[in-house]
């Protein structure tokens, strides 16, 4: 009895969102952040990071894991570098200050930094490294948070998924967008397969003891996408990220401490101003080039387009924005009830 | 009849190859970088980036692909933006410069890049990660090159195996250290195959015609580590290295220009300080929590040792500055034949 999905438009489910977070005690400013960053991945097809995840944020509020109205504070360290204070605020509200922050240094001084220290889920960090991206910037980002992913060579949750996401603006094809986990499979796929009763590829994922499995109903931890290298670059966000503004993830998850295993997440952007080093149109011309070459090649299966970084969301983007974006009746409820929970009937 | 390799200490071959390159027109300073950088990769037993190189450098001095007194120029672009001018310097000459600008601008500005414009072979980038590790400094550093790797979901060399470094001090670790390329195979590992007569495992390599081989002797081109993520970085480099300083290589390689196939690399590095944001002293010693915490977990197979990135490297930097480094016997006669090429004799 598979009910289908409700098609909502973007700005409809835009404003949905927007007054559940108001009526969750968020600013109208920091509401409307948290509603643009989750449309963005819906739009783009990645909906595991689109409004699903509403509940979750209303429930961290409740449980003072996260704060509605943090005590957010954006500090310039030095010249280049900024540090953003999150105080619990919600991924979106902390990040899009950070990439403002090194947007603002970078535009000074060429290139810039800035570290986010304590906030939660972040949503699809393709985001913010596009801001930078519609600057006439480079825009880089990285997170980390909770072990979630094998660390190559042991058992169990070593390091989490952290994802990196380059976003480079080009003159006909948009932003040029990276945005990966450097996991081997997205836990949301795991749950898919499950659900479809799929077996996982080999070397996917491991099972609660920390074997090895391609049981999808069985697989809690993905492995880290190539070897050493996928879990080399998960540990090195965590120090580039957490350990350097003095909020460890990994180390006290590991030693058991309380609140170890507690949902945070730290995360840094960079931003490079191309004006620096380049004249900026004819910077975009030559992504144009350097991108076409690619797209031209021959494909390794006849018939099979060679995609660019962030290409397929990008149709997604563009094709949901004028056709709306489905939402499965689980998600709507999820949505209704989070809704009902801060006295907002979004149904009406 | 394979002969046995000749162990060399690291201060005779050091001087080896500094007299080579010095008697290349290299100046005394610039003989001593390539040097370094030679050496330490060999000493970490990678000895593809090792002395195995000095006579490609020869050559192309010879051929004017590189040159051995370059007008090497830095400008600083903004307040945390370097320029390296490299005109053909060896690639351990320019990097070098470069992370020592951005560690300098990173020391007034919290953080600094410094992109190369026009160099040729970089050797091992974890050094110069690492030099920004020894001065209290994060440091990353990536390349790009000529296309020599596929691009996922297409036939033939699209992009390079273009690498990754990223260096972190520790207190009781020494550098924690991710150097890491695009590509699923290294070339050298690919060459090691077929004089072993192995097969390569699954996915690691295209043949000429494009097509996926685990036939060593037929493998070509290495398939990028993770597929679309591993091609998506290195394309991702092109642009935020070549691109950025207005001296693309997959455009023109593509585009089969004059050249086009001329080797020649881009580079940039990122420094930051991380007194910018922690006491450096209680950063390191997190850091160290936080890899202890990693090498203490249960590894996936029993008393098969967790290993932290860098630290097999580590391990044989100490050891072979102890003990030595092997040479084989091919690779000693061809440094003999690039020292007689400059008039020098280095088995004397």
């Amino acid at each position: 009895m598979a009910k289908t999905a409700r098609v909502v438009q973007r700005d409809a489910l835009h404003n949905i969102v927007k007054r559940i977070f108001v009526a969750a005690g968020c600013s109208d400013q920091h509401a409307t952040v948290v509603a643009d960053v989750l449309l963005w991945a819906n739009l783009r097809g990645v909906d595991s990071h689109g409004v699903v995840r509403v509940p979750r944020y209303i429930e961290m509020f409740k449980s003072g894991e996260a704060k509605a109205s943090p005590a957010l504070r954006l500090r310039r360290m030095r010249p280049a570098a900024v540090l953003v204070e999150a105080d619990g605020a919600p991924g979106p509200v902390a990040l899009q200050a950070a990439m403002a922050g090194a947007i603002g240094a970078a535009r000074e001084n060429g290139v810039a930094w800035a570290s986010v220290r304590g906030t939660v889920h972040t949503g699809a960090i393709g985001y913010y490294a596009e801001l930078a991206a519609g600057q006439g910037m480079i825009g880089v980002g990285i997170v980390a948070g909770v072990p979630n992913m094998a660390y190559h060579g042991a058992r169990g949750a070593g390091v989490a998924t952290s994802p990196l996401a380059i976003a480079v603006p080009s003159s006909k094809h948009g932003t040029i967008l990276l945005d990966m986990a450097t996991a081997t499979i997205a836990l949301g796929k795991i749950a898919q397969h499950k659900i479809k009763g799929l077996p996982l590829p080999q070397g996917a994922a491991l099972d609660a003891e920390g074997l090895p499995t391609t049981d999808a109903a069985k697989a809690v931890t993905p492995l880290p996408m190539a070897g050493a290298k996928g879990s080399g670059m998960s540990l090195m966000f965590e120090l580039v990220t957490s350990v350097l503004v003095g909020n460890p993830i990994v180390a006290p998850f590991h030693a058991k401490a309380p609140d170890g295993r507690k949902h945070r997440q730290n995360a840094a952007m960079l931003a490079i101003d191309i004006a620096t080093f380049s004249d900026p149109d004819t910077f975009k011309s030559v992504v144009d080039e350097t991108v076409n070459a690619i797209k031209a090649m021959p494909p390794a299966e006849p018939g099979v387009e060679v995609l660019l970084p962030g290409e397929r969301g990008a149709r997604a983007f563009a094709q949901r924005l004028k056709e709306g974006i489905p939402i499965p009746p689980p998600t709507w409820e999820a949505l209704v009830e989070a809704g009902r929970a801060v006295r907002v009937d979004i149904d009406s």
